[in-house]
Order: structure tokens, then sequence, then C-alpha cells
């Protein structure tokens, strides 16, 4: 087993794999890398967002720092769609979060251009465009119809700051709607972020329809389930696995 | 919308607005400071409550800095009151945290001390008689009464160590009688802290007996939910969203 | 494989192995009872304990249940000592969840009970006495003690709410003195704790202490960090790992 779970360590990581000195790194090395990463059923780029949000979520410092270089340094994941999966992962696990992870965004692009003997590119251009359509009425109206296209059920009344200048407004009204990550990708994110968080409620909506939209495939759904429970743990895994099977 | 957020920015965080470089950064400007700090119906004291609570419970290393300064900075939470929270905080979010916030207060005070060029004022010295009645018969008593009091329905047998020990000794015994917080204070904060722990009944009961009690009007938990979505997610939003529409 | 796991599942959980129809449940199977319960160099009884903290830690319905019923059933802890450990998960992952917890093995105490058809047991009672010394002179003193023994560092001033009334005169003067679980099983506790925690200086605090302590070996500390990931990912599980590396 050690040769091929050391290849796909290599693949995923973009470094050498360390000698193995401890149950736990004789386990990541033989189960997490040997047994989940090189499974069929999800890209590498998929199962990165899902290892992603979940070093993000636990916001452990070490891992979160080797994982953005892997996904950056590899080429799966460009700097624009990282920087527009921090957006994302704010709303649904906070902005505290997501606001160290795009410091260590920032660092480790630095390193792979320092890395690579590039001159630094230039750092995108936001243009505020792209925040959408500034007439609230029609922003209200739009976020709405996004609100039923993800959600596959009606949009609760706006009655509330939560759902009138927070849902409708915002998630839906703007963030589910920008360029940058295609919505299967933001329902991947979503899927992790919920299941981290472990509120029934929106664990069971977006799970199901992430499977009822056609977005993600049951087989797809169960590889997302036991790549987050390598990397957030079955005591959580096992509630999105539930939610998965009903 | 970007010269308002900005006053706003400038006003709670008590710096120069950097420039914005990423998503990330444009919805805080916008929406966070934009659109929910500016918002009427709860006061800045009150909405700082909530983001410290966020900010540490995420163990965010540069936004408790950050907000930690901003309050202290701004007047708007006196050293005191600051300390009292910590330990509120460590009652329901866990002492891991609280001890890695205390560290932070110590420093940005510090920091003010020094940037505003005066000796630091000597720390405040507590007397052990702000421990409360040491006779444990009569604090237990008292601590039936103050859960009673706070939680609006009847004390637990007190037939566990958790409880007996824990909640009605020391959680209900003693925090919740000290001075330095108000009550309604402390129910923000633990409305916060248990959105953040997301078990139900904790959840549902802590907002319930908060908008019963009188402490907290419906309007002003509104804005408590939206402000807990803006810093800790949209995901635990909603279940603190539904737990304020019981 | 299959039939060694299927026994150590059938050991562990006290219940006939389900069938296995998703690869989460079939990773779970393989690897969490094939090959991390069964492995030598830590009791079953401290496995429980790193499991139990990170079930209840997750807010996991349906596990939470399980592993209580598990824990109480196979005679591996007994309810005492269950009851004891709510106390201490209280204090380092918050009151929220521990009272969670509770409702849970009260619950799964009655099943128990009624499945071996006996007459309730009557709950145990708790006297005064257990609450420790009433002076709080005595009690500060002891718990400055008792701090240094158990950290092997100088206790810090009392000089803010969190350190007078908390840590010196509650955590430390009198939870982590409480009879009921050993101080190695408190040690083993609060590292699951504060690896979940995840505040950097704490979790350091505690790993390094224990080791030094002598409580717990490298090679214990180890399959702890092994049985910890598994349950609460790797994410956190590197994090922990790091610190008893140190």
């Amino acid at each position: 087993m050690g040769s091929a779970a050391e290849q796909t360590y290599r693949e995923v990581m973009t470094i050498e794999p360390p000698a193995v000195t401890t149950p736990l790194e004789q386990f990541s090395r033989d189960f997490v890398f040997g047994e989940v990463w090189s499974r069929p059923g999800l890209s590498r780029r998929d199962r990165r967002w899902v290892t992603l949000t979940c070093v993000a979520a636990a916001d452990a410092p070490g891992p979160i720092e080797d994982h953005v270089y892997a996904a950056l340094n590899s080429g799966d994941i460009e700097l624009d769609a990282m920087l527009e999966f921090v957006l994302h992962f704010a709303v649904y696990c906070g902005w505290p979060k997501a606001s160290h992870l795009e410091m260590v965004i920032a660092r480790q692009w630095h390193r792979i251009q320092r890395e690579q003997g590039r001159e630094p590119a230039p750092w995108p251009v936001l243009d505020n465009a792209t925040l959408g359509p500034n007439d609230w009425e029609a922003r209200l109206a739009r976020g709405v119809e996004e609100f039923v296209d993800v959600n596959l059920v009606p949009a609760p009344p706006a009655e509330t700051p939560y759902r009138h200048a927070g849902i409708l407004n915002f998630v839906f009204g703007h963030v589910w709607q920008r360029p940058g990550l295609t919505r299967r990708e933001r329902r991947i994110i979503t899927v992790a972020c919920v299941a981290i968080d472990d509120s029934p409620t929106p664990l069971t909506t977006h799970v199901g329809s992430a499977l009822r939209s056609g977005d993600l495939t049951k087989a797809e759904m169960d590889e997302i389930v036991l790549h987050f429970s390598a990397y957030y743990g079955f005591a959580k895994g096992e509630a999105l696995h539930d939610a998965a099977e009903k």
C-alpha cells in the first residue's frame, strides 16, 4: 500500500511525502491518501473543496497552510476561484475564519510565485459592477428567484432582518449568483459547511436540494460524505451521512 | 455605498478602512459594515457583544485582536466589563478559548495605553467578597432562585455533579449574579454562545427566556440574529433565526 | 478484515453490527472498528473518554445516544463516572452541549435498566460536602496549588474574573480535585476537549503537562491522537499531533 499511497500524497500535497513516525501519520498516509484521495467518483478539485472547507473550519493552522499551498501549487484551483471560495465559506461558516483563511491564501500564493521564480502577478482587481444590481426591489426579487432555484422550495417571506437584509438580499440575492464558482461547486462547499455546522435544518435542506437538483449524484454525495468524515471526523460525518440517506 | 460603509468601518474599527482587494473584503465592507453595523435597532455596544462572542468562538487570531482593540479603543466597552465578559463566555463556549481571549485583551489594552501616551492604569483589583456567599446551602438556594429568574422554568434537581457543583452552585449560584454586566447583556452574550454551540434545547431555552422576560424585544432579537449571521455564518444563523420565530 | 472488525464493533457498541451499505459505513467498520478500536496501547475505557468527548462536542444526536448506551451497557463506565465526566466536559467544551449530553445519559441509563428487566436503581444522591471547602481564602489557595500540580507552571495572578472566580476558585479550586475520575482520566478528557477547541496555547499546555507529569506516556498520547482523529477528523487531529510532538 505504501507506494501507491505515497504517490497519491505527492500528487495531492505537491511535496515529497515525509517519513512516517507516529500512528496518526501512518493512518493518514495509508488511509486518507491511500484509500480516500485515491478513490474515483469525485474529481481532485472537488475533493479539494471539501478538504479546504474542513481545514479552514477547524482553524487548524498547519493544515490550512499546507492545503492552500497544495491546491494553488497543483494548479487544481486558480487564485480567483480560491478567493471566491473564501466569500462563500464566510457566508456559511462565518467571517472570522474566512478572514484567517484569506491571509493564508495571500501568503501561500506569494510563496508559490517566489518558488517559481516569477514576478508576483498583479492581484486581481475587483469591479464594483460585480456587486450586482443595486436597485433593492430588483435585487430582492432576483434573490427570491435564486432561493427557489437553489433550494427547490418557496422562498420565505422577507419579514425578518435575517431573511430580508441577509438571506434574500445578500446570500441568494448576490453570493450564489456570482461567477467564479459553478453552482455545483457552491453546493459541494455548502454541504461541507452545513455538515460542520450540524444544525439539522440547513443540513437536511442543502443535502436534499443538492441531490434533487441533479447537481450531485448520490454516488458523488457518498464520496463527499466519506471525504468529509476523514477530514472532519465520524462524529459529524455520521450526521451528514444520515442526511444523505433520507 | 462605499463612503457610508467606510464611515461605519472607521467608527466601528477605530482605524482607517484599508483598501479592498478580495471578494471577502468587498463583502465585509459593503455588507457587514455598510448594511449590518449601520442598522438601527441595537446599540453599538450590544453589537460588540455579539461580534466579540463570534470572533472569540471562531478562535480567529486576527479578528480577535482587531475587535478587542476596537471595542476598548472606542470606549464602547470598559476594561472591567470586557473582563467580566470573558468569564461569562468561558462558561458557555468553554475555558480554552476564553483563556486566549483574555491574553488578547491584556495585550490590546496595553497597546491602547501606549498609543494614548499614558502610564498604564493599574489593573483592577478583585476582592474575594465578590465571590459571593460561601455557605453552600445558601449558595445553592440562591442558585435555584437565579435559575428560575433567568430561565423562567423550575430549576432541575441537583442530582448530578453537572447540576450540583456546576449549574446551581457556579453558573447560576454565582456567574449570572455578578455585577459588571447587566442581565440583558448576559442574555445577548448567552444567545450568541448557544447559537454557536447549536445544541437545540439550550438554544430554544435561552432565546425563549430572553424574549419572554422582556429583557430583549423581538425586534432586538431580530437584529441579533442578523448580526450573528454576518459574523458566524448563515448556517448557524438559520438555527438561531428559527429559535427566535418559535 | 470483516469478521475481526465486526467482533470489535460488537464488543464496543454492544449491539450486532448492522449491514454496511455506503462508503462511509464501510470505512467506519473497517477502519474505525477494524483498525483503531482494536489497537493495543490504550484501554477501552480510555478510548471511550476520547470518543464520548468527540461525539458530545460534535453535537451529533445519533452517535451521542449510541456511544453513551454502549459505554454504560458494556460496564466500561459506571453511571457515577459518566456524570462526573459531564461536569468536566462542561468546563472545557461549554455548558450547553453538556446539558444535552446529560439528558441522553439519563435516557440511555433508563433504557438499560429496562432492557435488563431491573427496577431502576435509585439515582445517586449528592452531598453538599462534596462541594469542598467553603472558605474563599482556603479555596483559592488550594486552587493555586492544584493549578501548579496539574499544569506544572506557576498559577497566574487572580486579577481577572475569569481567573479569580473561574480558574482558581472553580476549575482548579474545585473541579479537578473532585473524586469520581482519576487525574489521568481528567487529562485524557481535557486533551480531547482542547484539541476540539483549537486554541493553540491551551492545547500545547495541556498536552505538554499530561506528558511531563508522567500521567500519560508518549505512546498512549499517540493512541489518543489517532483515536481522536478518527472521531473528530484529521484537520483538528493534526494540530493535536503537532502539540504532542513538541
